[in-house]
């Protein structure tokens, strides 16, 4: 089996071979100008001006479209508004999405913290570490997200291809003729812009989604889970140092319930508690609060503080946690969707800025195969991406109940045990779960795939091990009988 | 196990009993003026004035509420302009709705045309009948949307409660306050109108859920099968009778694609072909549709006639069927999804109306239990419906297979000949499914599970067979060989 398998695994004319596998190497500066030249020259409406949808913007202007980006909050790098906060976790995906626009290093070794594993934390305050791969010693990046949507949103700005439009609300698109409506915030003045492809960015609320909704075939689903979560911070410690490591993602899995926590670059800690809303209806009163925290969380209560806990606790609503799937991601001639517009999910895999990116890396290497035919790319986009989004949003669902529950469990600890073991033998034949989700390219569907096949072949196994002993231990008996 | 268990088997008072049980025998007409008395007089806003909203127009008038129904278009009495036209089975639920508002004698002793079963149509012309119901003769009847639709608005429009506003389009709605934005269509001006219950049925595309779907914790899913169907009409044949049996829902069953007729009050069918869009997008001249008919329906193409076949034919585009889930069925404090808004579903049970129809028994059940306490009616009816209309949501899936597929396979026609058999002699406790969905008010989750423990019990009871009778084959083989 080939360890990375490229989600865009499609098949590249020679020529297009060369160029991603420079592309890989080199980074897109030194070969943007050449490739945009022979290609046509579009205008690329981006509605939304997130982490997707910069990321769209650098990578369109570097193949010399002209491109307009369309954000209807205001500046982030002037207003410092973000609503959403939940540290972001970066890994393959991500960062092979960063290096093309030259910001992995950025993101990475300047202001990314690497964890380099799991560290569960028990009710007696027992740690226990769980590395993500012990093999070749392959980390997640915490990143900050307002971090890396200001060096995106920088990145984009800098290019004369790119025009950043703020406080810009989108109230209708013609996906077929190719013409966005746009309400400007501040003026109250709407204006009607012509686009050569409508690129929905917009997140798990999106608009242009909604425009795809009125459409026959557009399938589409919203999910949310019984289960909300409220944010929490942990101060750094003594001489402001992280108050617990600093290099891991830190889980108190308590069943039904759990808190996570990701290291700030600042020695603080961001801390979510996830709970089903009956849970956190409970948790009224400050006294009920407290009681809650010192039964499930002693020491993270110690280290946050009661007052700092119920101040920050009750400042905040519950927020809720969507899933969203659609197919197909084009509608019209001219519209696509990428990112959470497409395929938001729960965060417990921590792919959905990944994955967002990935979308990009997959567009990219679809207009170059096709030269920029939006037909051709569009629905080819839809082929490729929309079953393997599909797959990511259910491994995410996965992922919540392997956080605060099956990482108790012994069967899970023994199976993990396995997995490293069989990693470190046949490293390119046995990839943990995990591993191909977070450090390779393969296609979600095929993680999912590999994992099924690996829960057979174990199965098997055991089966063999078993009828082998028996056949030992009767052969044994007989012998010692007749001896 | 009990016959026949409401879908709306909810514990209602004795008081409520006597009534419920008194409306179901008597009609409403004898009792509702005693029941509104007692009632907190509401301000009901209907969106939608099809069939559903029609009918929820009339049970909510003889509570003594006081209804408006906007609709959109303009009254069909007048114009004749409905689009949809698959017509429709009436069958147990839908017929216990009407009763209670008079009108099932009309339609199904005056204008419903009975279907005692299935007529399956062989390329070769061969016929074979499956009855719906040998053992207590049941029928489902084939009734005309628009002329049901237009008794329905009459019938609602005698009520003084009721006022019936066409050209009424809802632009937007308040669902906490109570409150809805209403665009006159014909002098295009807006009013606010205040209501104290809003009843989104307004259909597949409703304008009510896509409020909804901007709460928080509403989940819902649309979906597109990715085949379509085209109407076509056979006229009447010699001496203006039938040319077909007038008393069955013929099928041409060919795998992955069929065409049904059913029977209409001028002796004419109207019949539909349901295909996959990849054979639809091969059938694109005469030639090609007329030689798929010559081979896939001969009998069929001789009673339309190949001129009026292909008329007809390329005068329509294929259309598109969806199925859609939400849950729950109420938002904010003052709003409901009912009928098609809440639970849209593919056409193959025939169920779509019924479980529409349903909806509003139930309703009407809870208003009066919980004495018109909204609060506690729309959390009770999204508790009690949201499930079961997933349930009929998936059967109706189902059925497409069973009626294009599974009924010419010999399994399928050995098992509904055992379903037809225990029926007969164990008529409580063995009821096969068509029979629990069309002629009881089992509850659609019931409906399902009582199919799989049918299916478990036979599973056994063949395995017991078999073994017995290897038993007796090894006996009888010991007693020859010692013999």
């Amino acid at each position: 089996m080939e360890r990375v398998v490229n989600a865009c695994s499609i098949h590249i004319r020679f020529k297009s071979i060369v160029k991603a596998s420079a592309v890989k190497q080199k980074g897109f500066s030194e070969l943007e100008d050449t490739m945009a030249d022979s290609e046509h020259k579009l205008h690329v409406g981006i509605v939304g001006g997130g982490l997707v949808g910069a990321l769209a913007a650098c990578y369109f202007a570097k193949r010399g479209h002209s491109v307009s980006v369309y954000e209807y909050r205001s500046d982030i790098r002037k207003e410092k508004l973000m609503g959403q906060s939940i540290d972001l976790a970066l890994s393959t995906r991500g960062r092979e999405a960063l290096r093309a626009v030259d910001l992995e290093d950025a993101l990475v070794n300047q202001h990314g913290i690497a964890m380099r594993g799991r560290m569960l934390h028990g009710k007696n305050g027992r740690l226990k570490e769980m590395i993500y791969d012990s093999v070749k010693g392959n980390c997640i990046y915490s990143v900050n997200r307002q971090y890396l949507n200001e060096i995106l949103l920088n990145a984009a700005e800098k290019r004369p291809e790119v025009k950043l439009h703020f406080n810009s609300k989108i109230v209708d698109a013609d996906i077929d003729q190719g013409k966005l409506t746009i309400l400007n915030m501040k003026n109250h003045t709407t204006e009607e812009v012509n686009i050569d492809l409508i690129i929905g960015a917009d997140g798990a609320y999106s608009t242009i989604r909604k425009i795809f909704m009125k459409r026959p075939l557009f399938n589409c689903s919203q999910i949310y889970i019984e289960h909300g979560y409220i944010e929490l911070f942990i101060p750094s410690g003594k001489n402001n140092e992280f108050s617990m490591s600093g290099n891991h993602l830190h889980i108190w899995p308590r069943d039904d319930f759990m808190m996570i926590a990701l290291p700030n670059e600042d020695h603080s800690f961001t801390a979510n508690l996830f709970a089903p809303f009956k849970t956190l209806d409970k948790l009224k009163t400050s006294e009920s609060l407290i009681k809650f925290y010192k039964e499930q969380f002693p020491d993270l209560l110690a280290l946050i503080g009661q007052e700092k806990l119920v101040k920050d606790y009750f400042e905040r609503q519950p927020k809720t946690l969507i899933s969203i799937k659609c197919k197909p991601f084009h509608m019209g001639k001219r519209a696509i969707l990428v990112g959470d517009a497409a395929h938001a999910m729960v965060p417990f895999y921590a792919q959905g800025m990944n994955a967002g990116f990935e979308d990009i890396l997959l567009l990219d290497n679809l207009m170059e195969k096709y030269n920029s035919n939006l037909n051709e790319v569009l629905s080819k986009f839809s082929e490729l991406r929309c079953n393997d989004a599909e797959a990511i949003c259910d491994l995410a669902m996965y992922n919540y109940i392997e956080m605060r529950h099956l990482v108790t469990k012994k069967s899970f600890i023994f199976r993990r045990h396995v997995d490293t073991i069989l990693h470190k033998f046949i490293p390119n034949t046995w990839i943990p779960l995990y591993s191909t989700v977070h450090f390779s390219r393969m296609s979600f569907q095929e993680c999912i795939a590999n994992k099924k096949w690996q829960d057979k072949v174990l199965q098997r196994g055991l089966w063999c091990l078993g009828t082998v002993l028996t056949a030992i231990f009767v052969l044994s008996f007989t012998k010692i009988n007749f001896e």
